[in-house]
Formats: C-alpha cells, structure tokens, sequence
C-alpha cells in the first residue's frame, strides 16, 4: 500500500501534536507520512514526542520505508518563520493548513497516497486567510474531481454505535431546510449506501430521517416529508438502495444504535451529530463520502483551549488512519 | 397527600392497559385515583390484572384510603358504549381521552389532587373528534390558568442522565425556526430554572443550545444566535438565573450527561428529544413547567402496534407518578 498522508491541520492547534504522538507509537497499521510546515511539526515533535525524528521528503515517492520513530514530512509552501503563536487565530495558519489540504488533495487524486487523514483546522483563521470554507468538505467538494468538477460528496460520521451521513452541512437551519431538497436527500441516500458497504455492510439498510418533528406526522408539521423525502427514498429503491423513512428524528437514531438500521441520513447538522456525539466516544471518525479517494479525519477540532499543553489525545486520529486504511484495502488504493 | 390522578389516555393505546398493571401492583408511593372511562378500564383489568378491583368514585374527595388491589376511577363523561376497538383511530376514543384530562385539569387546579400524570393519547384521535391540539402540552396551557388566560408552559424531559425544556414543540422546523424568538427563549430559560430547582438543584446551571450549527459560528450560520439566544440569555442572567450559551447543539447534550449543566434548553423538538431518547432508557419522564400544579407523563405513545396483546411495560408510568410525587411534595401540595 502506498503511504496514507496526514495533513498537519492548523498549526496554531492540537493537530501537529497529535501527529507526532501518533507517529512517535511503536506500531502503524501502514507508512504515515505528514505534510505541513516542517518547522511547525519539529518543533511538536520536540515538545511532544522528543524521540521522533522529523525527516522531510519532496514527495510520497521519495518516502523510504517506514521506520519506527521516524515521520518523513512533505513541506507543501513556503516554511512558516516565525511559527504562529499556539492558540491564536492566525491568517498565516490558516493559508498552510488550507496549503496541506490542497496538496493531500493532488497526491490522492495522483494516486500517490493510499488516502488523506486531515488534523482538525480552524475556520476563523482559514477566513482571516481570505479563504471562504467552512470546512475540509468544502475543499474537498471542490477539489477532489479528476476533472475539476465540483463533486456531489456527503460527511459520513461514524463510531462503534453508529453511522450518520448528513445531507446538509454547514448552514444555517434556515438555509438548511432549503438546501435539503430532492436532489440532495437522493444523492445523500446513495452516498450513505455506499459508505456502509465500504465499511464491509454487504446490503446496508438506509433509514431516512424526518426533517420535522415526528417526521411530520402526515403534513401537520410541515410537508417536506410528503413532498421531497418520500420521493427520494422512492428514487433510491427504484435503483435498489434499501432505502426507508423518513422516520421520526427523535427515535431513528435510537433504533440505528440498537441495530435495526445500518446507517442514517440525517437532514442537518445538529440532527445527526447530536447522537453520534452523544455518548462521548472517543473513537469517533468521519468519513468524506463521494471522492475518488479515500479521505477520513477525527471527530474533535482544534482545542485551542488545550493547545501546546501537552495533553491532546491523538486516539480519534488514530482511528481515523486505522479506518482510512480499512477504507483504501477495500477499494484496492 | 391527595390522590394521584392518572387520566386513561386514548383508550385504543396501551394507556388503559399500563395504568391496570401499574394499579395492580403491591406498593405504590401515593394514593392513586384514575379518571377514564371504566368501562374500558374493567376490560382492560379484567385482561391485564384480573385481581384488580375496579370501583367508581364521582369526586377525587370521594376517594376512600388507599387500597392495594383496588382502583377507584372518576368517570369524566358519558360512558363508551360499545368500548373503541383496540389500535384503531378513532373519534370517540379521542374526546374520551380528552375529557379525562380536562377534568384532571380542574381537579389539579382545585386542590382536589396532588398531581396528574397523563396516559398517552393520539393526536390523529383529538383529530378526528374535532380537536386541534397537537399535545397534552397545549391543552395544558390552554385551560391550566387560574384564571382562563392561556399559561406560558414549557415540557421539560427528563431522565437519570439529562433534563431538557424544549423552546418550541410540535410545529414545523420552518416554524419552529420563527417560534423560538426572545421571548419564547427567556420563557423557556425561566422555566428550565424552575424546573431544575423543582428536581432539588439549589442553583441550576441552564445551558441554552443554539439554532444553527456551532450555534452560528459567530453569525456565519445565521443569526439567531446573536440576535435572539444570546439577549435572551443575558435578560434570564439579569434576573439571577445561571444562564449560559448559545452553547453548539451537537456538544452541550454530551456536556451536561458529563455533569458540566443541570439542564439544557433546547431550541426545538428534535435537537433535544434525540439525545433524551438515543439511550432508549425506559425511566424517562416528561414535566409541563409553568403551571399552577404538577403534571408528569411518561415519554412513549400510545403503541398501537402493541396495544390489547399484554406486553405494555408500565415503567415509565411508574416513573411519572414517582416524580409526580417527588414534585408535589416539594410544593407541598
């Protein structure tokens, strides 16, 4: 398998040190190479992982083979000097995570990497950058075709418990109802079909979530049941996606956990990562859904609060790399 | 104390069915009266706890010392004749249902009762009888006033792990969306204190969840936050409440299981019925905040799929009357 890269993250952050934690264990399920700011990521490794050693590459071609104790780093723009201040927003921080991204980006569209895992990155500083996402599925939605196409791609996030795929992000709740639409419902459905089967489900059943309470309960709640998510689910089937819903929001979730569905499309942000927050699992992941590469990244942000103390647990990137890989084996990457 | 009033609910559900079992049992924490059709609760003990004795009563002050063994019940209206078929929609079940909980309500406004706690009912019954009311909650505000005024009441959810008032209930998220204004916040953030004090918290720590995702991001996903949540928090500090926020949906829930707030105000139905309910845990109780008396209910519906078959489970009946009590008696009522 050729090397799963992980993107530093905004540097300002607890990405870098999780990175090299990470990269400081004894044992990798594949060859972890980094790419961001070298000087950002040695001066981590000094801080928090002092028996690493940081070795910078042009590219994942150029990567030995992988040796305990050893990060090979990609430097994809110009070195960051002086380093941004730890727990500060900063527009320079936010121009070389974003310069990470776009690089992950090329090498996995290349076929260069077996995948992408990305350290969390802060969206203040990625607009102090001038740059207007809100968020890696964003960049990826627009970078992430051969042919420069935006792409149709869904956050698919997962724990032990549960699998969630969202079909609107970052939104207001307001443009959220609007954005949720036939189209979007439909390709959502058949994303979150996908996902599950590349975490091994052979014939995944979809639950569709309601967007309004009880699901509407028959167009006394708001019609969008009746009128947009009972005709995509009505789509998925006629192309053989066992697809059903839409069912309450206030209950799907529950029976998902309990076994009766294998993955949820959930309408809007707060409704699907509510649940899959809920019980504080650390081994969370999400999953962008509709690349043609495998791309994951841990479920926490950037801890600005406890950045460079020391503390940050890398245990949601470890995941995410552990998942990646199952990911890229499944797809032959 | 006064007699625990506990109104049938729609008497096609399981709600006579629970509310036989619950009575049959050996000890219970109150003295406890049913208001319902006793027809249909002598068909339902004589199906689901034989050695109940069923006996009419015309007032709750009728009500003779507590008996195990023996359920005294007010009849509120005329008598169903023929009784309504078990799990099927209708018209006769609904105003039935209906008119034991407005005679709970002028008992429990009288004094004559310490408490009512509500079987569940079917809104497509209260339908088809003419009645509009989505919930238990809106006949509550409507006619629990002393004095006719329609109440500003609030359902705040309950379990072991988390308590949760909810800003708008059963109307479209469209709806909702413009319900959830300053006002309907602050009433909310009032009564989420009141009702946390209610359960024994000396001085609760209010969480308000926001609207949007990452409650808005600083205005980026809507405005709510800013122009709505975030006065209506500072009017409820103002007043010496522990209000905090506008906390991001998808984190406060997991922060206050963790112990970080006693109670989370939540801007609409789902965003805080999935996390009561993704645990599936079966002590879970709904509270009408803001009114002059106590009214609990349990947190299922009326389970027409299982209704008349036996396997009701009275637990989160027995849960409502136990908190019923609890609260009643720290009114001393």
């Amino acid at each position: 398998m050729k090397p799963i890269a992980i993107t530093m993250g905004d540097p300002a952050g607890i990405g870098p040190e999780i990175l090299v934690k990470l990269a400081a264990e004894p044992a990798h399920p594949a060859h972890l190479i980094a790419i961001g700011d070298i000087g950002v990521l040695r001066a981590a490794a000094a801080a928090f992982a002092p028996e690493l050693e940081i070795a910078e590459i042009d590219h994942p071609a150029d990567a030995a083979s992988p040796k305990p104790g050893r990060l090979e780093v990609i430097q994809p723009a110009s070195p960051l000097a002086p380093p941004p201040q730890i727990g500060v927003v900063d527009a320079r921080a936010g121009l070389a995570a974003y310069q990470a991204i776009r690089a992950a980006i090329e090498y996995a569209k290349s076929g260069d990497i077996a995948a992408m895992v990305t350290a969390p990155i802060h969206k203040e500083a990625l607009t102090a950058a001038g740059l207007t996402y809100p968020g890696h599925t964003e960049m990826l939605a627009e970078h992430g075709g051969a042919d420069g196409e935006p792409l149709q791609v869904a956050m698919m996030l997962a724990n032990d418990e549960l699998r969630v795929v969202l079909v609107t992000i970052h939104m207001s709740l307001l443009d959220a109802i609007k954005a949720a639409d036939l189209e979007a419902n439909l390709a959502a459905i058949r994303l979150a079909n996908e996902g599950a089967r590349a975490f091994g489900v052979a014939f995944p059943r979809v639950a569709v979530a309601g967007l309004n309470p009880h699901a509407g309960e028959g167009g006394r709640f708001g019609r969008e049941e009746i009128d947009i998510i009972q005709p995509a689910i009505a789509a998925a089937r006629a192309e053989g996606v066992d697809a059903s819903g839409p069912w309450p929001g206030d209950t799907v979730f529950m029976q998902a956990r309990a076994g009766r569905f294998d993955v949820v499309v959930a309408q809007y942000h707060d409704q699907g990562l509510i649940p899959v927050k809920y019980l504080g699992l650390e081994q969370g992941v999400n999953v962008t859904l509709g690349l043609p590469f495998v791309r994951t990244s841990p479920d926490h942000g950037v801890a600005f609060d406890i950045a460079g103390k020391g503390v940050a647990n890398p245990s949601s990137l470890r995941t995410a790399v552990r998942e990646a890989v199952k990911l890229a084996t499944a797809r032959g990457a």
